[in-house]
């Protein structure tokens, strides 16, 4: 999928409640949360509002199956990446180049750094009460789990400097994933600022000499 | 100060465009800049609307005054903490212990974490069109160039390890700090976290045998 945009596409072989996830999805990530109201988002679907409140009670709510979508399709994305990787190093640089891919290609179809759908949404839904806050912070605690998952294999495989804590080293690179997209997005940084702080977070540990 | 808050109080001494400004601040921290209109604005400034729109063509312009403000603010923190820090690394760790100390009067005075004042209304103005967007951006700019200051002096004074890039270090602790304080935001980290983070890039670059 180069437009990865076109993930969220409406398409009349979907659901009603398939596409107002989608549309929900598309518009969140280009307008943010607070940007769209409920009668866009069904507008965008092409859904009755009535239909809309069949499926879900309130907008917080479709955020909470848009949350899911969006989390599926990093998960696909980055299970893609990994697996064309050769070792935890490698998998942690294919984290890195799948926020690159992701970043430019929003780029490229919105005209503008949107920032991190994820990150995005957290942020918007810390402020609203109820459980789609809760969801998505989940994705991100569950990104952390992952990237710790492949410094934690790296130790055991003695690729790393003595004294590295797998799990401060994730925390570590989803913050700078975050803080770097948040200022490419205000254009303080460039897009390609944020693979290279993030690979600099991975080579920070990595033994002399295995650094690529 | 130990209300953080009480910096932007509207208080009868201030004329009107400085009342306007204090409750702008202080409700863009509190409450995001969409979150609030300049219906409220005026009221928590005590001024008319007709007052409002004679010093401010719009609700962005505040926001520039506001940011002005919010910068004169911080700069005063960490003057004052970075004059009481030995060396360039203290004055680095000194940077540290003021967004631990900002983050948590905040949360304190607020009740939930707010996030980074200029960080917040970075990214809710890069969405707004005007020079507003691009007046917050370089406040976040010149942090990171007051940052690089202290690396450079650290590396002239041969505190850092061979091979260390200031301005790539500074960049990465501006970015690790907007990182975690986004993620405190969402609840995936602790405000701990925050300046553990941010002490970690800097211990990261000290030669063997510095750090504290």
């Amino acid at each position: 999928v180069d437009d990865l945009l076109a993930r969220w596409r409406v398409s009349e072989d979907l659901t009603s409640r398939a596409r107002l996830v989608n549309a929900a999805a598309r518009l969140f990530v280009i307008e943010g949360y607070r940007g769209v109201g409920v009668n866009e988002i069904c507008a965008a679907a092409g859904v009755q509002k009535g239909s809309f409140y069949h499926f879900f009670p309130s907008k917080a709510d479709l955020a909470t199956a848009a949350v899911d979508k969006l989390e599926a399709d990093l998960c696909e994305l980055l299970d893609e990446a990994e697996a064309a990787a050769a070792g935890p190093i490698e998998k942690l640089r294919a984290s890195a180049a799948v926020v690159d891919g992701i970043q430019r290609r929003l780029e490229q179809s919105v005209g503008r750094v949107v920032g991190c759908p994820i990150g995005n949404l957290a942020t918007e839904l810390s402020a609203v009460d109820g459980p789609a806050a809760a969801r998505t912070a989940a994705v991100l605690r569950r990104w952390e789990a992952r990237v710790a998952e492949h410094f934690r294999a790296a130790a055991a495989a003695r690729l790393l400097r003595p004294g590295s804590d797998p799990a401060e080293l994730a925390r570590a690179l989803i913050a700078t994933m975050q803080g770097m997209v948040l200022l490419a997005k205000v254009s303080v940084v460039t897009l390609d600022d944020i693979p290279a702080s993030m690979n600099r977070v991975v080579d920070s540990c990595v033994k002399k000499g295995r650094a690529a």
